[in-house]
């Protein structure tokens, strides 16, 4: 398998993309093919792997440029060449930890949508007490329709029942209150359209359930699944800085801490981003995935292995499928 | 000062209404004038204050109903009856756990707007690390215009500047990036319209900074600014009970966490919603407060404290006074 990798864009620079592959491939056997500049991949590279193919390139999209005018005027940009080489035979996905705005152009400029989706969109894994919970979308549809919930929805389903294996995967809707009649116009308007669909729809779930497990997706606008999943980085984030100055606060707190260290550590990743690495973008013919932008190389080595998993699946032909 | 306290709709029932008016009535001086069943608020209280007055009915809107209806049809509602009595010389603002929806549209139907204000809005205080910060609005108006959000600023501007007494506060919109070019219509079109207009308006204000104390008022339609409480809300909790899993694991970790217990109970009551207890209702002629619905009497006391140096302040004429 073949995986294009855009070298541009995570926070810490090409390092993290280099060093998250080959920490995949000593998972599972596959050929990287890094996008960028050749030198510097090389360099990075240090002979520690022999498997791997560079498209050089030098030119490369940032998250302050307007994504859709950048994607078709920087035709050298890495997400493009890597886009355009995913539509070659042999060429199997593409995983970028760049400007979420520049995949999703390039995955509907580029790859182009499925026959029958409207939008694509980005399928984030939560953490849950309970069962595995996607939110879709969480950032690339700003504006949506409710007929755009919907197929994210279908597309949920899809992805976590071969994916995931999770049968008939139960559906929710992101409210402000559990009830038919709370909401704005579009959550309203969503509500009536899925109670009527072909999809396993459950209600309503405020975002104090967003972590409990309680459903498999969670449907939202790009918006408010932004909203949700950086507000929950906030407050984590906080946690953790209070919970340090709490251990360094004195000599017993600090001997406490040390007693319970391993213990919060693994509860802390329990919680990371970096478990799963990035997300799907589901809707458009070639397999991308989107990692975080500060991830590390472990966060980009699960989303490889991740991006792997759902190409081995087939998830396109079989959303195509169930188009038909 | 006399403050009329709606006895329905919290979670833990009357008590906590009544013992949190008790508890505010050590601290300060002042006459609660409880609204709801006279015999179980007498019963409740048990002789332990003297000076109170109670409005007695046994109608109240729940929140499962549609608030502008009920507020138009239950004529004897608690929320209506203090809403009416509010309005009446010396009677000076109004308490309630209950439904947001009715709060809201008491204020609205009753109380009547602020002359020159479209919408009332809920303006939520943020445990942050830095300076205070109000998200506004947090689920009174689920569908915005950017005109409201302005509004919403200039109130959020006034409170502070007379209740908390913080100069020239800086102003934020809650928005998926920190570019001028990014989120949804909405946002798009806010940004627009704040940059022009007589605010300290600083920009965009991303997810993740909602508790960093950046600014002193995050700017967000009421749907938005719901789902950001409710999942930090949410994380909160869930973190929670992810520590105390930790902390019984194993003896040793129980003896540790036994060192820290006081330190953590202390931080996590730095973000708890007692502390703060509600948020004023900003844009109608009442003083009005909104309690969670979960509060306990801790939460209710505080609230009542806060809504007195809300009226004290006179806020009210003041943002009439902005708008003349």
């Amino acid at each position: 398998m073949k995986i294009l990798i855009d070298t541009y864009g995570a926070d810490k620079g090409e390092k993290v993309l280099v060093d998250g592959a080959i920490k995949a491939q000593e998972k599972r056997n596959f050929t990287p093919v890094f996008v960028g500049n050749k030198d510097k991949i090389e360099e990075l590279i240090d002979g520690r792997i022999k498997d791997y193919e560079i498209i050089h390139t030098d030119e490369f999209i940032s998250n302050d440029e307007d994504p859709a005018r950048a994607i078709r005027r920087k035709k050298n940009a890495s997400i493009v060449l890597a886009f355009e080489k995913s539509k070659e035979e042999g060429y199997d996905g593409v995983l970028s930890a760049g400007s979420t705005g520049a995949l999703l152009a390039g995955g509907l400029f580029i790859a182009k949508r499925i026959k029958g989706i409207d939008r694509a969109c980005l399928a984030t894994s939560l953490p849950t007490l309970g069962e595995t919970t996607l939110l879709m979308d969480t950032g690339a549809n700003m504006d949506c329709k409710k007929e755009f919930l919907e197929e994210f929805g279908l597309m949920g389903k899809v992805y976590l029942e071969n994916v995931l294996n999770i049968e008939n995967p139960k559906i929710g809707l992101l409210n402000v209150g559990v009830e038919e009649h709370k909401g704005n116009k579009l959550a309203k308007e969503t509500y009536a359209l899925l109670k009527e669909a072909n999809l396993n729809f459950v209600g309503n779930i405020e975002a104090r359930d967003l972590f409990t497990g309680k459903v498999n997706v969670i449907l939202a606008d790009g918006f408010d699944g932004n909203i949700a999943i950086k507000t929950a980085e906030g407050i984590f984030s906080l946690m953790g800085k209070e919970l340090k100055d709490v251990f360094y606060k004195s000599l017993s707190n600090k001997l406490a801490a040390g007693i319970l260290k391993k213990d919060l550590k693994s509860m802390f990743n329990k919680f990371s981003a970096d478990e799963v690495g990035g997300a799907p973008l589901l809707g458009v013919k070639s397999y991308a995935y989107k990692a975080h932008g500060n991830a590390n190389e472990i966060a980009i080595s699960n989303a490889i292995l991740g991006l792997m998993d759902y190409i081995d699946k087939n998830v396109i032909e079989k959303i195509e499928g169930e188009l038909i």
